[in-house]
């Protein structure tokens, strides 16, 4: 057995034969499945069905005895910020809650900047010209695509085992004060499932940034989503860092309960120093009388806290695990003796990170969706859509079953072996 | 009997003594009551406390089959959307749906025209020079505080009992450029309970104005918010209208359940032509995933359509009128006969607005602080928080029971008349 890359020209073309026979075959299938985004599974969003049936019997009284039915508390119920302290490992008094979507908490925090700049800003982000923002990649579409309507540029920062290159990183920011900040999932990163060092984390906290009111959004999406209960990445409290490093202001840290609760109804939170809080609050108190105190409530309620949450998190793990076991039992079945790709083996997080043969990935998801199996846009997880190399795909083994992934990554490897075939023997 | 206005100087000061010394016996009682804020009260809000009881048993799908626990769906269910249409007579496609702050739509909204204009727009608003903005005055406090924050100087309109002055206003509008856009309550305006004449609404839809994106916050808050079945405001749907007038991308339109099922806790949403829904949704895309889904099918279940909004407002309505009747009732009985004050009397909404004597609202307000009664700062119901009469006080009777609400009027009546002594003493 040898690699793709040893094969004669003969060899090649009758595996690429063997393999449009299957695919050819594969099409009659009218398959339909989907490993495009990281959605929980039904079964995952089973386990908080009954997040809302005890809810009239609480009296919808908060622990101070705030009737979270009216309106007030604008930053959110104390025990929902204890909550999330305990979740990210700070105080409660450095949180605030919002609603289901930590995205738009993101998206209204750069909305601010932009009209208002921080509190540390000469001026208005909108009225920096040529602005700028790092963009570690593959990463998150979601993210590049906040900061790319809002017109900043996006400088993709290559990733490396322990997270961003921080040589790239420190010389750009250094030398550049249109560089305003960076999007980092510092925690199981999206795609890659890379969990930043405590060498990175400091890089990051303390390294000289030419914008004096440059951030960092530090989304930890999936802190407490561990797949194995031996083996578990960690990062430090990144606040307390900074404070640390004499960077206090710089980080703002997002995290949600959408895939510890609902995806499509949890609560979001915010966290930042004292400075940073006091000024994004003066805005938000005139954005809203309150956030979903309910919801609140009932979160409260059903997780109770830190443990509550680890608890919730092991049951996700179970329902995980011989999810991500069956896609990477497949690729190391099917794709890896032909040595034309790689991929990560991550310890949490929703996403298995593939980098198929350069050239090849675009053509490799198409060649699937002909098939019926849909994957998430090759160059999704670069800025802008575009990967440079045409390499990385994003499998997400979450929502479909067992049964579906090991079809789905079957056809994933024909395809990928297909593309890369027809590449070398171009 | 007379008015103060007809009093001699002595019989002035005999019955300032009288009043100062029920003044000083009330202020034995350490009494503790609040008309500040137009909140919901308890007995309100238990109308929709079963809102979560029966949501497991429907399996969280919404009338499509969508699970409502997931991902997804940035516009909002269809049949909360449909829900809304019902209650703003539109059609469901000109809606998107919020979370529990409608304050948060028209935030939002504005912070989007700020850093990306409107669709009709030569620049971004935050690089409009001498940004201004029309508040109809009285008017709610939180509007204002909104423009107040995005740096629009807060131009004042007088109201009329059809609505805002609309030879200033279409004076004002047709001969300066930077004047963005205009607050309007249209039925059951805050605090003054004014219903817009057809007559009004079909200026401000008509109205030639020199900024050619100009905008309407037209904040339908009241829209089911009768306290009478036989006597009831109405307004034309001002989107048809707007379309009709020529004007089509004039509105945002914005209701919420806030004050139907919870304050803390209910829905909210955005109603607008296609052009400006589609400028609106290209960005909010981009700042959510999806808004609370689940809190959307617990609303439309329960609620199931306008006529299920009309029955859950009848109950309001019983238990509203006895404390809008026994306001009145004192108002009418205490300070009536002193001819020094007016006030509205509503057909629904949530205030009664009293005019004192010019000159005195806020120290009305001090000696009603000093009695433990708490009342809505004076000045609240104008831009920048100065009423130019000092005469404006906004009354809310919601959230007391009737027991309080007699007592407290009683001592507001009593202060407003000090006060006006006071005055016409000095």
């Amino acid at each position: 057995m040898s690699y793709y890359k040893d094969y004669s020209k003969q060899q090649l073309e009758t595996e690429r034969n063997n393999l449009l026979k299957t695919y050819n075959e594969l099409k009659k299938f009218n398959l339909s499945l989907d490993m495009t985004r990281g959605k929980p599974a039904p079964a995952q969003l089973d386990f908080s069905s009954d997040l809302f049936d005890h809810i009239s019997d609480s009296g919808f009284k908060a622990q101070d005895g705030t009737d979270c039915r009216n309106y007030g508390v604008p930053t959110g119920l104390p025990e929902a910020r204890k909550l999330f302290a305990d979740i990210l490992k700070t105080s409660a008094d450095k949180i605030v809650i919002g609603n289901s979507s930590s995205l738009t908490l993101m998206f209204d925090t750069l909305m601010r900047a932009m009209v208002f700049g921080e509190h540390d800003s000469e001026k208005p982000w909108l009225n920096v010209e040529g602005r700028k923002w790092l963009c570690p990649a593959p990463g998150y579409d979601r993210h590049f695509r906040i900061t790319e309507k809002l017109g900043f540029d996006l400088i993709t920062i290559k990733m490396t085992e322990s997270g961003p290159d921080m040589d790239q990183v420190e010389k750009l920011v250094a030398n550049d004060p249109a560089i305003l900040g960076m999007w980092c999932v510092p925690l199981y990163s999206n795609p890659d499932g890379i969990v930043y060092s405590e060498e990175t984390c400091k890089r990051i906290a303390s390294m000289k940034c030419a914008a004096k009111d440059f951030r960092v959004f530090w989304d930890n999406a999936y802190v407490v989503h561990h797949l194995y209960d031996d083996k578990q990445g960690s990062i430090p409290d990144i606040l307390d860092l900074a404070e640390k490093e004499g960077n206090p202001s710089r980080f703002y840290e997002f995290a949600s309960t959408s895939k510890v609760t609902f995806a499509g109804a949890g609560l979001s939170c915010m966290a930042a120093n004292k400075e940073n809080l006091d000024f994004a609050l003066n805005y938000i108190k005139a954005q809203l009388i309150c956030t979903d105190k309910v919801n609140q409530l009932a979160h409260s309620l059903y997780l109770r806290d830190g443990n509550g949450v680890k608890e919730q998190m092991k049951k996700h793990a179970l329902l995980l695990r011989p999810k991500f076991s069956k896609v990477l039992e497949v690729l190391d079945r099917d794709l890896a003796p032909t040595g034309t790709a790689k991929w990560s083996h991550p310890l949490g997080g929703y996403f298995i990170s593939v980098f198929v043969l350069p050239g090849t990935a675009a053509k490799t998801v198409s060649l699937c969706k002909e098939l019926g199996v849909a994957l998430t846009p090759a160059g999704a997880t670069y800025p802008y859509g575009k990967d440079p190399e045409d390499s990385n795909i994003r499998l997400s083994p979450s929502y479909p079953d067992v049964d579906s992934l090991e079809k789905a990554t079957e056809v994933f490897c024909l395809c990928a072996k297909l593309a890369a075939i027809e590449q070398l023997l171009a």
